[in-house]
């Protein structure tokens, strides 16, 4: 890997200005630092100068200043040293097993505090403004103060997980759930048509740059060992994968030769790398395929489609199924999490919700329950492509069905008729389910559909899903999302441009597209931008008003 | 205007292959002819050669090959003999004075004939499928067929709007209203900082290329009242201003000197230019302003503050909502829409669905009832910044408050951290709007919060939002909606890629993702593109199972 010898990831990281890593300890734990990022708010430099924002950080060590990165030696292993006291319960070193036994871990602990930054130094507390704003969801509301046993009794339940392999102690524990903050997921990965080790692991750098919460690897061409061992032993999130893709490749991408030892092996392989969580497609049953028959679209998972062209060739069940036990417990000596692939999601809007997704659906809430039996943790992926109004009745269902575990979707598409702006088609209907309750969303880039996403179209996609995941958690009533917006916006009315663009998701396009109308220094003081000019400000006028005292 | 001399506009539409425009001619009258776009489905070259999928084309003559454009010149005035031959009904020649009698005018049939493409050619009736999709909406639903008398019914009742000044003869009718399909506009115009009358009119034309239905003139800056003389003269959508910006001009930029002397000039030489609607900010009255006190971004709307401040320096109630008749009168003339802006609109989440929003929105339902009265035709403006659990509360208000007139929504975005993405922090807000009834979304750009939006942004903007619309128009089961998405997966899923690309909303930009990696002329044959490869193609595995017969 001549390639990294010149390799300094933290550039990546640099467009972060009035910005830097910090870290809370834990009072459970006290070893335990959890990173978060501060934003220093410059405001008028006299009355707000003290004031700083408080942001989830899911970037790592990598943008942290004082920490030093070699690419080639991975990252510092966090976990270590909570993972070798620790003894298992019954042979299970699962986050649910000790959830279940009310022992609280290292990782609950800090994932109660990564989700706490409630910023209440900002403004002070306005109730009339806090009752009109709180969430109205009907099937479940989130407390104002996450604690450590909060943590503790969602995991318990299955309606949270930690994905955290114990053979990827670099990971900085996340939580996955409806009650936590939403989480965005970024796939990489080569194909046959392309395919750089190097390529794959600045995709990794610049997801996190971006924000991404869990990664999936979905390589499918050269080297998948070897690039997945890059990426893991330098990625602070999860790691996923689909297994059933290197096993195709181990029988030479012969479908019908698949079986389930070949498979076993490539799980046990990539566990002992230390992925995660797996995409299993264990929930399409031999009698689900011809219920795809009238299909616009047929079947689009890739898993799904490989899985059914053996169960249809063989005439034979899903081996997957049918060995499902065996792989709970598997997964459970490593705390891998199930990730229970929807093989038949809808690949079109005439295909969604229809009878085949949701007989799908329903035997992933068995196996669900026979994975909670083994102490894995598990969460259901969902689809796909769905019009807007239908997609509430994806949640509903997915709650109902699959017993309140976690979902993990991929958008929603709202539309089909977009090719090139699937990023945007997906937001809308991802924002929409997170909503109502989904937990993870599957980022979508401009490429689907098209061809494999290069570093731009990896950004344009993960901050289409930051917005759509900050949407949700607005409306779900997150105690540490606002606090940005109204940083922000209080930023924007006092023309604290500075700030306006340091709070923002994108500090440099946010500059950028000010500075291309009002370049000059001089104009980051100006009480006005360019779209309406110093006459027609609105904010402006409206200040003037206030000053005035007439009101 | 020299710069005109070399000036080919038909060139910005040449970016659509396999389309061309078509018309259909009237029943009940014969000599309209309404326009849309014909994409021709090149399938596999056998069995699909005769198909053709029709679209909504608001495009205009400049779409049209055996159209002479000649910018100088300004479009054919298709409306004038339809308005000549008219016999004004008590005064009044508007829409809604003609629907109120029985009478169904040439704009009512051209616009049921336009909302009425159902390509049902395309694909069988799939009856299972129609069930499956069918809109939920609790307050309406689309008849399966728009005919003329129930368009005239709607415009009677108000709950839909044909904007058409009778001085804007150029104008191909269109209609705003929650039972048709989902409208965007798009604001152009100069501020002082940015300013040329070429400019404008290529934003125009940019607008038009990316499927804007209506315009609204926002300049500010120099020759505004040239700027919209080109405008008008070759806009085949209406065009709506906002009169309060010309007249601050008019007295020098002082708020104090402004008077309805000076807004009532103003009102009749754009009325007399051909603007198709006003917004009037009349709705703003001297008690709300204090409502806004608290408020975290205080007066957002530019005419808004304007008035407010108005208001408060003069401690007098505002001078358009006392005037209001008046104004009334004027408009009935020339059958001018209103738009009633929402002066008091929330700028920031935290201000969203507050008193001071909703005293406003009451008042507009009261002037709705007078303009009514009036026969003015009239449609109501709409936040803004509203998180997503907060959208329905807007929607269900302004059902109640304005007696279903229809709703015009900027956005709402659904966050406020993302400054250089408001199209998507809001396109996200306008789907879900758009869904639950709101009739046209007005658009936002890349741009919005941080300067003038350039060409770019314009296309942008725009796809953002027709991608919302065409979303919110599958939820709400437009009749035309679907069949473009079914036509588009039916490609995708036979690898169709041709097809793909041109049912595609911007051909252009998906086949060039596509060429990015799979450049060579052969791959457009070929069953899988560079993201998958062609071992790991759902699509491709899928059709196998079917065509293996196995099932």
């Amino acid at each position: 890997m001549e390639i990294f010898d010149n390799f300094n990831p933290k550039e990546i990281f640099k467009d972060q200005p009035e910005s830097k890593k910090n870290y809370i300890n834990g009072t459970i734990y006290n070893n335990i630092k959890v990173p978060m990022r501060e934003i220093k708010i410059l405001g008028n430099k006299k009355k707000d100068q003290e004031k700083k924002l408080y942001v989830y950080d899911s970037s790592g060590p990598y943008s942290d200043e004082d920490t030093n990165i070699n690419i080639k030696e991975g990252l510092h292993p966090l976990r270590k040293e909570w993972l070798l006291k620790r003894k298992p319960i019954h042979g299970s070193t699962s986050q649910i097993s000790y959830a279940k036994k009310g022992i609280i871990t290292e990782e609950m602990e800090f994932v109660a505090i990564r989700e706490s930054q409630k910023n209440e130094i900002l403004f002070e507390k306005n109730l009339e403004r806090e009752n009109r704003l709180k969430s109205r969801n009907k099937h479940f509301t989130i407390p104002e103060i996450i604690t450590p046993e909060f943590v503790r009794k969602e995991i318990a339940s299955g309606r949270a997980i930690i994905p955290s392999n114990i053979n990827h102690p670099e990971v900085e524990p996340m939580i996955i759930g409806r009650s936590f903050l939403t989480k965005v997921n970024a796939n990489i990965g080569n194909s046959a048509i392309h395919s750089s080790i190097e390529g794959e692991l600045e995709k990794l750098l610049w997801s996190l740059r971006w924000g991404a919460d869990t990664i999936m690897d979905l390589s499918t061409g050269k080297n998948i060992k070897e690039t997945r061992e890059w990426i893991l032993r330098n990625s602070p999130i999860p790691v996923g994968t689909v297994p059933m893709y290197q096993a195709l490749e181990k029988v030479g991408g012969n479908i019908e030769d698949l079986n389930w030892n070949v498979y076993r092996d490539v799980i046990i392989e990539q566990a002992e790398q230390g992925v995660d969580y797996f995409t299993v497609h264990a929930g399409i049953l031999l009698p689900h395929v011809q219920l795809t028959k009238n299909r616009m679209t047929g079947i689009v998972s890739r898993g799904g489609a490989i899985m059914a062209k053996w169960c249809t060739t063989h005439h034979k069940e899903n081996f997957i199924y049918t060995h499902f036990k065996e792989l709970c417990e598997i997964m459970r000596h490593y705390d891998i999490s199930f990730s229970l692939g929807d093989a038949l999601r809808p690949g079109s809007i005439a295909d969604a919700n229809d009878e085949a997704q949701f007989a799908e659906l329903k035997t992933l809430g068995e196996l669900t329950k026979i994975a909670w039996n083994y102490d894995v943790q598990t969460m259901i992926e969902g689809p796909g492509h769905v019009p807007l109004h239908l997609i509430q009745e994806n949640m509903e269902k997915q709650f109902e069905y699959c017993h309140e575990a976690p979902f993990y979707t991929l958008g929603p598409l709202t539309t089909d008729f977009a090719p090139g702006y699937d990023h945007i088609t997906s937001a809308i209907g991802a924002a929409v389910i997170g909503w109502y309750g989904c937990a993870m969303l599957c980022y979508v880039t401009p490429k689907e559909h098209l061809g494999l996403p290069n570093k731009d179209d990896v950004k344009q996609g993960l901050i289409a899903y930051k917005i759509a995941a900050h949407a949700s958690d607005l409306a779900k009533g997150h105690p540490a999302a606002r606090s940005r917006d109204d940083a922000l916006s209080y930023a924007r009315y006092h023309f604290h441009w500075e700030d306006q663009f340091h709070l923002s998701l994108d500090p440099e396009t946010a500059r950028k597209h000010h500075d291309e109308s009002l370049p000059e220094e001089k104009n980051l003081h100006t009480p006005y931008c360019s779209m309406c000019g110093p006459r027609f400000c609105s904010m402006r006028i409206s200040s003037q008003i206030y000053e005035d005292k007439k009101i």
